[in-house]
């Protein structure tokens, strides 16, 4: 059996489906509706690896292969797909399955918004990140010359698969970089989800698929409970950027480049929101520690000075301030009060958030 | 005073202003928000002939100017605009203001609903047709190498200004293509108000003031409740659509180009779709007839021999198939009960449109 996890958004509501070969049921959701044509988006990699799964799976798709990698998140390759799909002759019953990672989820969600002014989709995540993540809660986007993911909407599939058998290629990499995303949940908002994972990290990352699918479920219900309660991000939503302030301006110094994925910019910054967070006496400093700890056992690189020995702090500060949530120039972080309980703080001096960068930087 | 008309849309309602001189409304508008930045998106001849309007009522206003015409509607337009804007360092709390045309407003809208995940803007409209049609609503769009408005969204202003002095500028070919989306509203849902048009249409054509204010805020009005009612044209909405599958595919023959503007293609539509309810014995010989002369009276060339004599019959019904509202190959028309009446026909056999075409084709 597999679980189901519901997101209720009144007319935009839908299933998350997680499991082992949960991708058969897919064939279910496509007898319950009556689309016209069936595109599946996907990069050079995944249609490789997994593309036999899903073509055995539905007779008669379509493909759009992307390259791999973020790149794909450009204007060129969003303009370069919107163009091959609307050569299909579609129609607004046509629909379109993102089926890989993140960088396809969002170009896909994107591309599903606009086309026709809305096709839906389906989202068929193949990473631990797109399955805990992205794929989960209708965030859509491309990047920007001027910074990642300012270009988007809110759009909601229709459905998401999350079938574990895909995570048996992952690389080691990739799937800790995924992890991250799944402890965040434990530190914003779930204690036991906490200690549940530090116990079980061993089997975590053997890819025990057991507690793989209990981690994964998790993860999402407690993305769906959020976002079926702050779709557009006026709020609450915004606890799950909780380490991603601090990440993304990493992220943005080395480019983007693989030089520090996103989930391991996300560790990173987790440590550094926590130390703000202890910093600004919210928590104490054996909280500090024991997610600190945590965090190193699963083998993040937390000294950042052993990525790149030479940070530029003005370079970072920059970043801060391009960052799309930064309104008005007032910073605004995502802290915890304690471990399992994270808040929004606004208007933090900028002089509080240089002293954490350069305890790290020195 | 102004005509003040409500488009009521639960959390996306707003107001659409008509007046000579409304575009004071503007202060009051700003004055009760309260934006960071305000950008206005507008082309190289509506800043050259009406910048100075704008410029002296709203200080510190940051300006981006496109290329005026279809063109603009167009990947590389939007990716253009989208990247002035973001090194703009805008926040979520950014004003667009659509300046312009049916062109500026599609695309600014677009722009907006796609920037940082979506920024409010505002709609002033300079030409008739945006007046009374494309500013009202929220169908933003730019166009495709396979079809025009194939990528956009749905996505409200925050407010409408329709200022009629910007009309006295405007060239008369635009304002009679204008005026055919004005006679649409009369012919699809309110006989009395096509009475009044026919009555006063030589007033109309002289741009009298008290006039003009009434037909653009009664043709304001019907738009308003119909999108009301399904703003995501999932029923009723599709009757605006009156003339315009019949109009896009000369539209798509001449490529967009000004060799047939929007409006002059929908009077052609409009009587194209008169003459299919007519063959289908929907309305009389005299309800055509009606509907012809007036549209003759007002100018429009509605025999298409004389815009070009070698029209291609193939060609014209390939590009029917290519309207994103044809589903699974069903035609589907906007048809007439009786003037004043509209109604949605599916299922139309291909055979009956040719009729009407080659009606007019011979």
């Amino acid at each position: 059996m597999f679980n189901k996890i519901n997101l209720n958004l009144k007319n935009n509501s839908y299933q998350i489906i997680v499991g082992n070969g949960s991708i058969d049921e897919l064939q279910g959701f496509l007898h319950s509706k009556n689309y016209s044509k069936i595109i599946v988006i996907t990069d050079n990699i995944v249609h490789k690896i997994h593309g036999d799964k899903i073509r055995f799976l539905i007779p008669n798709l379509d493909f759009v292969i992307v390259e791999n990698g973020e790149k794909a998140k450009s204007f060129a390759t969003l303009e370069d797909v919107c163009e091959q799909i609307l050569q299909k002759n579609i129609d607004r019953k046509t629909l379109l399955i993102a089926f890989g990672g993140g960088v396809i989820g969002d170009l896909t969600g994107f591309c599903a918004s606009i086309l026709l002014r809305g096709l839906d989709f389906v989202q068929i995540p193949t990473t631990l990140l797109a399955m805990v993540d992205s794929s989960v809660g209708g965030k859509t986007a491309i990047n920007s010359k001027n910074g990642k993911n300012l270009i988007g909407s809110f759009y909601q599939p229709k459905l998401v698969i999350c079938d574990i058998d895909f995570l048996d290629t992952l690389p080691v990499r990739e799937f800790k970089a995924g992890y991250a995303e799944v402890v965040k949940y434990g530190f914003i908002c779930d204690a036991n989800f906490f200690d549940f994972l530090d116990k079980n990290l061993a089997d975590i990352f053997a890819k025990n698929s057991q507690i793989l699918c209990q981690i994964i479920s998790r993860s999402c219900e407690i993305k769906s409970q959020i976002v079926g309660r702050d779709e557009k991000e006026n709020g609450e939503r915004a606890l799950l950027n909780f380490g991603h302030t601090f990440g993304h301006i990493f992220e943005a110094e080395v480019a983007y480049s693989s030089e520090i994925l996103h989930g391991e910019a996300v560790a990173i910054g987790m440590v550094m929101a926590s130390q703000l967070s202890l910093n600004m006496n919210l928590i104490k400093q054996g909280t500090f520690t024991k997610i600190f700890n945590h965090l190193q056992r699963c083998g993040f690189e937390l000294n950042i000075k052993n990525i790149r020995s030479n940070w530029s702090l003005e370079n970072l500060i920059n970043h801060l301030f391009k960052d799309k949530k930064t309104e008005k120039n007032q910073l605004t972080f995502i802290l915890l009060e304690t471990l399992g309980k994270a808040k929004i703080v606004k208007q933090i001096p900028l002089e509080n958030i240089s002293v954490v960068l350069k305890k790290f930087l020195d």
